[in-house]
């Protein structure tokens, strides 16, 4: 959770002490030709701007507020776009200004257990990237911009980020995959050894499962938005390919809702499990005790000191020939008796 | 779970090694005349739509990357529409194209377990069917359309895609009479014999019935969108029919819910079943051993060796003449007591 | 669950083997006469219809499945809706048709356990209506219809068609009064005498609810389009009344949900009774036990055979003039310590 | 739950046998005067009507049919309004007609455990309300006619409709606050002293809280239809006043969720205090238990009767000098090794 | 819970006893200067108006009626807004009025265990605050107004309006961080230390968490309503301000229903650890009592008091030489079959 202090003058720049020093990555290309660039100036992507046609500036790291300040006056950012941009807890959105559109897509990052915002600032003529760490899921687009045949040279700065987006909503079905294998191992550790932490680690996979959903959700509304509403800045062929990254939202959220029926039915599962071992627990006691509690008393009755020679009404039975005997019948009986009773209530199979 | 690379270029076609070769199934029929053939080349489609009003290509296997290439040149399908075809994790959706209806829909296999996906292309001639195992549940509307006298066979395209949708959508009808069955008998072990194992298999149940219904409820909105905004390829008479379709659909995730809450019930059932037999347990060992302990107690009592000799006041009762006899007495008392007070509670019956 | 085969061609009749066979029943009437008659052949119904202003065609039984293409033929339905008439698992409906309406409601039979369909198909002079079984919950319509006063006589087929819905949707209202006096007695049940069963009953109850909720929910949307979308056959005034049986549905769903609030509540309740008579049960076992078992170790204790005449330290008590009295005292003294203690935490109140 | 038999002719007057028989009282009021009084003949309303600008017409008591028929004619209501006047089990609701509005609130009664109805209709001069029995929330409002200076009597019958409706309305205010206090006092019990009835308690407050809730809903959706639609019969400045009204009902709507939640939470508190107590109980029986069971075991190991002299394998620690103390030196061992692994494991804090 | 009683005059001023004077604070400001002053009269906010071009009126404190009405007529207010600003209890909303907007916002108070209503009226020159208690989260706001520099100067009074909420909204960050803070505690009580009270810890802050839901859920509503439908009072520039409070509410809704999330599951948790160590204590006791009541028996068997001598089938074993050490044996043989019996089942690790 990051945000600034309340009452903060709007467009303040919030940022981390622990921030990398922000670097500026130049990707500028077209159908004839194409150079890629890490530059130290934002004034110096104007002279892309010139000689290609598209042009996307890929800012990474937070920490030099100098810089991300030149950016946004190159691009001409209203300084509320500039505190989203620095501020890495947006939701996904897309917002509308004269001359450029500002979209905030999400990637995941740390194999799925936190997420990292990208965001984006859509020109007629460039795409403007921030994020905060360096790696992304970019790398494959960047390979397809590096061949000259691509389809991706032919087309505007509307086709790159469609691609780019493309690529941070499909980063997440490897790693629902992932979970998806984790769940199995912890179905598997439910029926054959569950233990105190298997709960705790089924409430881990729920949490990441939220937090995933919660990350995908809005990108839903924000693809929306721009296949309707933003027709001034990409234009109709875009819009299908759009729909296809709006399709694979949908299936990522279909993905994640039968992961958390999953992770639900473990739980249950779980309780039921520990409750049957606990059952069987307690009938193996039930019987083992049952069983010897009344030849315990029986023993203890002929342990009484009773004097026999007091008079013949005191335990006469221990001075009969075969009491003993007997006496190992009696108990013989008994533990009969009771097997047959819990075999017959079903208490030994 | 199938998916591209993040970042892989869009209408790359993502084959799975195992897949089957692709091979062409034409049907090519009209009120005058019927012809069935398996073709070698995409290309030989074009000679029976130049000979019969309505021909339906049907692709099974997506092994053959050629083959699937050749076809949707021939049918000039969108390069995403065409990875989509063989990208078997599609919900059921209809997108409208400006000469074609591109259509995905689902049918189960597997007895329910998975359900596959069928991809279709409507123009005003033709329907292309894709799927990717051999067998399907259109074999009824094969036959329909072998016979000389069937309606299906004086109607276009439109029609044939509604019947092959009705087929898909009405195959879940048996599939949800087995679950019922299944239920019913999981009803029966709740009650007589419950064990370990009966909460996973109801949950095995409900997961597939969530599938079932996670299958079934984007066809809803499909046949909405084929009645509603689709009049180009779907004239007003086959509107009709999808009404039926539509309303099938509705019973279906009705029949789903139904079940879903008699698995619940079950879970329900069988948690207060397990508790009750435990209790009953309990119950038994709390009598037997509670009736037995304070006897022990007064049979260990008399088995102290205190010497009578040494003193009137140890344990004289052992020299009494009906000294025995009376805590024999004694104990019989205990008994009846506890008994009554166990039964005044009503722990015995 | 019925259906037909998946693939069968659209407006096959699906008729039970043991269907009984189809009659049909004619109420004519006008404000200056009315006649009632079961007749043989569907083409007798054009007389009544120039004779009278309001037929209505009562169709008991889908066994004979001449009879019923005639009606279709003489009514001018859509083969679907033909199908939809025989087919007794609709949901409540309307569908508009050029010169009819169909509408399928549901009544309630065997008390409630199960619900039948009515097909309707309402013509701007005549009603008829299609029922798988004979009884329904027309009788006091029809008696109304008898008499030359009622006010049903001077009005159209619409009003007709109100009076019968009316009557459907009320019909409901005696068999949710029957399952509210068995949901009081499961929880006098509950709190007196739960056992094994009772969890059952009360699912039993929550299913009975769950399919009229079923039942019940889709006449609301039917009884509105009827009132929104029909005035082709609906005239104005017919509205005002069809609005109230819109309130009855939903006060019916009112009704539902708070039995449904009911039963949950009584399966919280019973879990907790179960549970808190279980811990009774624990606390008597805690308790008879605990203080038995340290008594019991004591004359345990002096019932060892160490030999007082080996040493002097050999339980030398065994010897001592007061040593049973002693013990005796100690053994008191325990008892009363632990009562206090358990007193003390609560357990013996 | 209160119905007519299914099938019985609109406009039936459903009236109880004990019900109380109808008294008509009429408030007359205008900016220069008042009148107040009880009336016998519903056609007296009309010399009311021609002297005061507005007519409060109040009918109390459903017994005597013929009264309301006199006043639904006075007024010139539609059957259905007549019916629905008398029929206590109403929802909230507004319904138009050509020349009056037809309104349904619900006040709390007995304390909140009920609802009644109070049926309206608003004219252009007059208010004609109905309730089943003596007493209602309106008395305040009656002072405030009877009081010269009030706005009130400066205001159309529309004012005194929202009066009556903010009276009603805000009267469900004392009757949460009283829930409130049960809850907390409820709390309490949940922690001190739980027992068998606590959760049923608890449950009795959900089933008033969801009654509530059920009651109050729909007054929105009234509220909201005085608002919007009524302009006819409804002025402008009015609906400034029921706007505050319906904000009093979302605010009841929020009470009753904040309390909902409460008791949810209770009755998990409830579950978790009592498993606590089991344990702890547990936990003693098995510490006394343990300790003593193998003491036990020594000692009995200590009284059986083999014969020393028989052999010098036969038990010769009962002959030893020490054997006595000795024994009482390892049962002391014991109990201390047995603590300490009970102390280490948590289980004696 | 604070309301009127049902049936009072709309326009009542609800003034709880104990509520401190009011206090009227006034910022009057523009870009060429800035006063700041507490006045007495509330007839004295004139001059201001003359003067600057923003007048902030800031009333702390309830308690004086008259200075309440004479800022009502100062500001022409409705008299249920005047009752509105009064009664703390209002959700957050916009109305508005001919010549100004009524808007009520919510602020934390009390570390968020309860929140504090912020009454604003906003008109072309002017904005009204009203709070009951000293003490705000404005302070930063204020600073702002105070520095030359600051762009809040430059602006109108819907920009203050627009800094207000801001940072009423984002005051509920530093709330929702203490409260997560509380929840990472509460995770390792639940490991470590779970006891009875830890259920009522995890409730209160769920208690608190949808307590604050409750009060920032209208934010939203109201901040669209301000977007949307009062371009008469907020100009252009603002709304872009106002969709950044936007989304950190939406960002508020998303930590809130995480949080709650996270507090299931330490419920569920729980459950499962205080389960768990009941079945851990259950299965020490089975062992211990299991391994020793059959040795008890052995023992006691031969504490019986058979007479040898009478016959030699009584209890001839006590007379072996080596009949001791066989029952030892014996014995240890038993340990070690249940031993190796529970080990097999999975109960001794």
């Amino acid at each position: 959770m990051r945000y600034s202090m309340p009452g903060t003058m709007p467009g303040t720049l919030n940022i981390r002490e622990d921030s990398a020093p922000s670097s500026i990555h130049v990707f500028a290309y077209g159908p004839d030709g194409f150079e890629e660039r890490t530059v130290e100036n934002a004034a110096e992507i104007h002279t892309f701007m010139k000689r290609f046609p598209v042009v996307w500036v890929d800012v990474v790291g937070l920490g030099t507020e100098s810089t991300l300040r030149d950016i946004g006056r190159e691009f001409g950012l209203h300084r509320l776009v500039l505190e989203d941009l620095v501020n890495n807890s947006q939701r996904a959105k897309v917002e509308p200004f004269a001359d450029h559109l500002f979209i905030v897509a999400r990637q995941p990052i740390d194999n799925g257990s936190a997420t990292e915002q990208i965001g984006m600032t859509l020109t007629h003529t460039a795409l403007l990237t921030v994020q905060e760490r360096p790696g992304d899921v970019f790398d494959r687009v960047r390979d397809r911009i590096r061949l000259p045949t691509g389809i991706i040279r032919t087309r505007g700065p509307d086709y790159l980020c469609y691609s780019l987006l493309d690529a941070a909503v499909d980063s997440y079905f490897p790693v629902l995959e992932a979970i998806g294998e984790r769940l199995v191992a912890l179905e598997e550790e439910v029926m054959d050894r569950p233990d105190e932490r298997t709960v705790s680690r089924v409430h881990t996979i729920r949490r990441e499962l939220v937090a995933i959903r919660r990350a995908i959700w809005p990108h839903r509304d924000m693809i929306n938005a721009l296949m309707r509403d933003s027709d001034k800045f990409v234009d109709e062929e875009t819009v299908t390919y759009l729909r296809d990254v709006y399709d694979h939202a949908v299936q990522l959220m279909d993905l994640v809702e039968s992961m958390r029926d999953v992770s639900s039915d473990l739980i249950s599962t779980y309780m039921s499990v520990v409750s049957n071992r606990m059952n069987e627990v307690m009938k193996v006691l039930t019987i083992i005790a049952t069983v010897f509690i009344p030849l315990s008393f029986v023993a203890g009755l002929y342990g009484m000191n009773f004097d026999p020679s007091a008079s013949p009404w005191n335990m006469p039975e221990l001075g009969w020939a075969y009491g003993y005997p007997a006496v190992l019948a009696v108990m013989a009986a008994m533990v009969a008796g009771l097997l047959a009773y819990f075999w017959r209530r079903g208490w030994l199979h």
